[in-house]
């Protein structure tokens, strides 16, 4: 017996396909990408048709790559998604609106009538603009019918995995990201429907994480020429990277160094607190306890777009690099409170915005842009600090993956400013791999179906960074100025909030972080 | 009797002569520039002998382009220069080390241990780095010598004088900007002359602006082809704009945009506050109250050769200035505290430092630059608010000069963020336009000797800019925000001065700004 598994994550921007072997090796890769519309600022939104459209033709583009004999190899088939986005559907699948996205910003003001300590407790979320909870209740009060005419409202797994095999199952490791479950049980709760404008009835049904959704249908096994192979329960994109990495065990990190930054550890319990996030792992009954940070990559490439040379169009810059290179830790005593996209982990509050202090004239663009790295990875490292104290699980590892690991300052700021070596994970699709882990343990080949152990098997990893500690010492420093930074500037960014309100200008589009 | 006069103008970077009628119009100008030497990181001189050949040069370059009957018209010389810098001397005029001068900050530890309150109230002048009292204190702690050997230790002005006339002597106006003197009486104190570690005698002595110095050596006058005209008391610089631009009742401000952005209003009576510096001024017996910000066109400067074209090396960016007038004011929520050279009016901190707050992903180049601009005039303005609130006199005229009335959108931006129209002066040598005036008066062409009335027949002026009140009334929400930045990152500069100190770094040479 020796299967392969194919893959998919839809992403924000495109859904990518893998098939994948028992030692984590990707054989084929296709990737289709997905047209992000925003009828108005701040609205993010998709046309769901394109989550199937995208995943069918990428998922044909991969298996085009494989022989007839890898083809008969396939065993079973992973999902993992982009979180929190939804849309409301008739019963045979048709979409009834498109669907609004995570990053989709129009729900500050539910939130902030809405979000309370009450509902991180009870499902895992901070109140924040991201969860579908907040957007619903925005339709609901927006266009009632959009939610009152719908059969089914789901998440992008549940719609792709309705196309798959004809039945509104959803992994419970990926509605949770909807913010309508008590993440305790991983069962919808009455309350959050209500408040959402939803009834259960319109909600898919939830199995565990390396469970089986239900059988792939006829028609598109012939199609693409492999078997009717179950379709299994995954888990979201963030959780479904820590399981790529074999981040299993309450002691290693993994770390996406992506447009946000998020970093997460795994928790055998139950916790929340204001500083992180909780999601229902791609390790049945167990948690990722989740950092994020909105600002990530987004930000870097925001100077570069803002500051760059035009001919580059906000790609990565070497010379820009070796400026920032050149600098000290600290730049000569600049700092940078990372809050372009508002900030997430760990104070959660939608109106922050971003500082730059401690200016002199000896100050130029490669400090810019060295501060700006710096102010992510501070940020980063101290919530990585603070959260392993709140578990009591000390970090020995940590595992980077995502596009920041291509720039080499970075990612040594990075591992600078945390303290401990950064390895790097090998797979660039590293999210769909954590999805064909989950769907690789289903299929029994490591004895069992434990997603850990597959995890183990299949993670990758390339080269590891060392920290230097003479510069840790020098960060910490830092890390403890920045660490003032949002209390000292609450007061100004209020004020600018409304004043931002009362008087609003964009030279840049796409800032919405 | 049709009198011409000569005025110099010895600055910073270069000795300007100008040859002017009683309409003010300049006839003739020279000019010749001066080596500025920086021996180490913070210092900043001059070898004193290019005071004077620098003025012996530019004279006879402004001459050069006169008739002979005009050279016979000649009737005064008159003297402006950089105030607070100083040089110690041989009797007969030898230089014992170079010049220092008043962008030199090696005195911030002397700063820190005399500099008090009571020395602002007796000298004018809050403890800063500028004036030649603490410097001096530094030369007497590091190279007694220096001072000890000296005959004279005098201004720019006074050594000029002593190689026009042969006697060491200077205007009670130029002398005080070494904060040596009692400002009341304009007389030296002695306490403060013991704190620099100098002596009376090795003072020049002094007369009041408009009263003559001594009358100039025979020979340089044939060698000039003039007469042996007196050579007339004159005042600093910055006064001497204020002459030049005719600001000589209460109600006048005038308001130079140059390299640091200084205004000043004229006072009958002495007064003194922690906003301002009082000056002697050029009109004798009466006071100019003097706002000082050094991170004027400086910084706007700074942001073109850190983020601008690199082939404009810094110079003006017609695109640049586009970006940022698309903008609106105050950007969607973007503010600038503009003290990358710290800050002297109103909070005279040494160790303040830039901070630019509230960014988001829709600001960019255009909005970085024009928060830049905005920060200096928002500042400028408020402290022109509260002075005429000190004063109790409300200002009625802003009259502009210096290079930043080239930018358009910079003088509208500040003429808004004041809210009363800006004229600007025609002459651009307008603090030697200010010493000519002086010298103009002390002929007796207009009848006695007044200055002010002097003024006011030689000024000349251009353009008016009319404030947008819509733009003011938004430019006072976001000053009120700007204006608690100061307290709200007190604690975050101090922090960052310590982290600076032991983490030097400097991307950009010229920074202190």
């Amino acid at each position: 017996m020796n299967p392969l598994v194919i893959a998919i994550d839809s992403s924000t921007t495109a859904t990518k396909a893998i098939v994948v072997d028992t030692e984590g090796k990707v054989l084929a890769l296709g990737r289709q990408d997905i047209d992000l519309l925003s009828p108005q600022q701040g609205f993010g939104e998709h046309d769901p048709r394109q989550w199937w459209t995208s995943t069918h033709d990428a998922v044909a583009q991969a298996l085009a790559q494989l022989t007839p004999s890898e083809k008969e190899r396939i065993a079973a088939f992973g999902i993992t998604h982009q979180r929190e986005s939804f849309a409301p559907f008739a019963a045979d699948g048709t979409p009834l609106r498109n669907g609004i996205l995570w990053l989709d910003i129009r729900a500050a003001d539910q939130v902030q009538r809405y979000g309370t300590p009450e509902i991180h407790a009870l499902s895992g979320r901070p109140a924040d603009v991201t969860p579908g909870l907040y957007k619903m209740a925005w339709l609901k009060e927006n266009e009632p019918e959009s939610l009152a005419k719908a059969d089914k409202v789901t998440t992008v797994s549940a719609y792709i995995a309705f196309c798959l095999t004809g039945k509104w199952v959803d992994s419970a490791a990926c509605a949770d990201s909807l913010s309508l479950s008590n993440i305790k049980t991983l069962e919808y709760d009455d309350g959050l429907l209500e408040i959402a404008g939803v009834r259960r009835e319109q909600m898919a049904d939830l199995v565990k994480p390396g469970q089986v959704l239900g059988t792939l249908e006829k028609s598109i096994a012939e199609e693409w020429g492999i078997g009717e192979i179950p379709i299994v329960a995954g888990c979201g994109d963030g959780q479904a990277a820590g399981v790529g990495a074999a981040a299993v065990t309450p002691d290693v990190a993994y770390l996406n160094m992506g447009t946000a930054v998020v970093a997460g550890v795994p928790s055998a319990e139950y916790r929340y607190e204001k500083l992180f996030r909780t999601e229902a792992a791609g390790v049945p009954d167990t948690y990722v306890l989740e950092l994020v940070q909105n600002s990530g990559a987004y930000l870097s490439g925001w100077f570069r777009r803002a500051f760059g040379k035009p001919e580059l169009a906000g790609a990565p810059d070497p010379e820009l690099e070796a400026l920032a290179a050149a600098r000290t830790p600290g730049s000569g005593g600049l700092v940078t409170m990372p809050y372009w996209g508002a900030v997430q982990s760990p104070h959660w509050d939608p109106i922050a915005r971003g500082a730059i202090v401690g200016w002199r004239g000896t100050h130029g663009k490669g400090s810019m842009y060295r501060s700006i790295l710096e102010g992510i990875s501070l940020e980063m490292a101290r919530s990585l600090r603070k959260l392993a104290e709140s578990t009591g699980v000390e970090l020995t590892t940590v595992r980077a993956m995502g596009g920041g690991l291509r720039s080499p300052l970075w990612r040594q700021i990075m591992t600078d400013a945390i303290g401990l070596p950064i390895t790097g994970c090998e797979e660039e699709e590293i999210s769909a791999l954590g999805a064909a882990v989950i769907a690789m343990a289903s299929t029994g080949v490591f004895g069992g179906d434990d997603v850990a152990t597959a995890a183990r098997k299949m993670a990758r990893f390339t080269d590891v960074t060392e920290p230097n500690m003479a510069n840790h010492e020098i960060y910490n420093e830092l890390s403890a100025i920045q660490d003032r930074l949002y209390e000292n500037l609450r007061e100004t960014n209020a004020r600018l909030h409304e004043f931002s309100r009362k008087h609003p200008d964009a030279e840049l589009t796409g800032g919405e972080g």
